[in-house]
């Protein structure tokens, strides 16, 4: 059982998850890249993994090759759907059972593509999955927060090579996640707008830090970006909500994150790279209904955040929570607006 | 001349530092390790550094050979000195101009010996050093904070293997060094007590994440550790400010350093890591007199944090905020305590 340990000083929970008991020289061994012969994530290997819990298929029975997307438990969990949410004292610090979801969207069957390489089409089953998952979690009322995301090359924290990523939820709302919610609502109660529409229509004018733009969609290099080359993805009307995205709109969504992966893979060589699902939490009372599934926080907007790992995060931004970015914003919306992807 | 922009969204200031030039090609590059043939942290290259602001010699002049210590300015600082630290708006952001210092400690002549090398006596005068770059630069009254860190391997964020640790100084109270001296602040107001001597007397307590104690310091596996084998060494007395250290102090910090740093290379093999320390920011007003150079911080416990570099920060660490953590500290401890160092 892992657990979640409060902080004082530095005022945060942390996941101890003791379960995965790593002994220094596994961290010794993890300089070196592990990826043994079997793939579990391959066609044919499915009972490596735990049963899947969705799929999206051609042809087969669950658990068995003709899926194109399929989300299956972590089979080393960060976190159990068992235990209390409750939290009990220890000294100064707080403790509570390490309870939530962990689960791995496994993206394509093809062991050698990356999502750069998927077609439009492919992408967005990928999105009907997260979808699929933000919304069935949701029935659980102890799960705070759903934290989608992917981890792409070793560099980024992937430990296995073959495309996918994870959805991790928690019983608390993540330091991130909070501010955020609250520069929202506090924006709202004395403007009666959006922050990010602001900021959205503010950047679709100044036209610097624009890398593309669809019908939709718009990606940028955000004004204050904290790494060299870091994107966000915005939806240009206000919506707070990803899983209530609609099939067109997630299908132009593919579109949208198939250019950027693109220019990203062909401008810096297909980098490492971490993207995560920004998006409003489930509502804290619901009375059952499917209507009410929709997240209440509604001066949210959701958006995507992107980051090549090109740099290591060192010492000083580490201890500091401020970041050194040796590249503009800028510099980074032009080499990336003009990558010959086609 | 590089920027601080602000971001209303995350609610940090970043520093862009475009001074630095990063095209899509040096990052390509920065994947392989570059170390040239010429080391400028080497004696005889004093002329390709920056001249020297400080030194501990045994003979020479400066900028030349017989330095233990060196302390030079950055050759491609993020901050600079010259510029005005008024910002100014600019649509929902703030932008100001990035001016600080950024200054090298090398901390040897020799190219091949890590800091757990040192023997302690070596360790103290890079102690010395920084206690004295810290008294210096509290006379420029525009600099709210003093951050000295050290990256140690390349996966730590340092570009030369040559050991040397660096001070940047900033402009603004950094969002770490904001939210502890707030805790601490508080929790003074409430109890009367500072909560770093609260914690530190329970830990040695409870006794199991001790990692090592002498007369005046100790060393432990914080409760709630962000990262594998994590630690914070702590002097037991309250002592807000690390620069009013005397030298007796200092000596008896280098040789806990020297135990800490050699239990770590022994037990995770010469990992990479980063340490940095926090002290207590430069008064905001002085008379100008020697003896208002201390911080007023005084309900501050001055502290230094170290982390080994063993897993990367991943996508969901950086897009939440919140850690996952594969060793518990009750086992670093262990590990760490039964090293044979000797």
């Amino acid at each position: 059982m892992s657990e979640l340990r409060w902080d004082p000083l530095k005022e945060h929970w942390v996941i101890i998850a003791t379960d995965r008991g790593r002994r220094p020289r596994d961290f010794h061994m993890e300089r070196v890249t592990p990826d043994s012969d079997v793939c579990p994530f391959c066609y044919g290997f499915e009972g490596k993994t735990p049963p899947e819990i969705f799929s999206i298929r051609n042809y087969g029975e669950p658990n068995n090759p003709g899926w194109q997307v399929r989300v299956i438990p972590n089979k080393y969990p960060a976190l159990r759907v068992e235990g209390e949410v409750k939290s009990r004292g220890y000294g100064l610090y707080d403790v509570r059972d390490g309870i939530g979801a962990h689960e791995v969207i496994v993206e394509t069957p093809d062991h050698f593509k990356g999502m750069a390489d998927f077609t439009p089409a492919e992408i967005t089953n990928v999105l009907f999955a997260y979808r699929a998952r933000l919304l069935d979690l949701r029935n659980d009322f102890r799960l705070r927060h759903l934290v989608l995301f992917k981890n792409h090359g070793a560099q980024a924290g992937a430990t296995l090579s073959h495309s996918h990523s994870q959805l991790i939820a928690v019983p608390l709302t993540p330091p991130v996640a909070a501010k955020e919610l609250r520069v929202c609502r506090e924006f709202y109660e004395s403007h009666e707008r959006c922050i990010f529409c602001d900021l959205i229509e503010f950047e679709l004018k100044e036209g610097v830090r624009v890398v593309s733009e669809s019908a939709d969609f718009v990606v940028l290099a955000p004004y204050a970006a904290c790494f060299p080359f870091e994107l966000r993805l915005y939806p240009k009307q206000h919506t707070h909500d990803f899983a209530m995205m609609n099939d067109r709109q997630l299908s132009e969504l593919g579109a949208t994150m198939k250019d950027m992966l693109m220019r990203m893979k062909v401008v810096l060589k297909d980098p490492a790279y971490n993207f995560i699902l920004h998006t409003a939490p489930p509502s804290q009372s619901r009375p059952g209904k499917p209507e009410y599934w929709s997240s209440l926080s509604f001066d949210y907007h959701w958006h995507l955040e992107l980051v090549p790992r090109l740099t290591q995060i060192a010492g000083f931004e580490w201890g500091t929570g401020f970041y050194i970015n040796p590249t503009s914003p800028e510099e980074t919306a032009v080499f990336l607006r003009d990558a010959e992807i086609y």
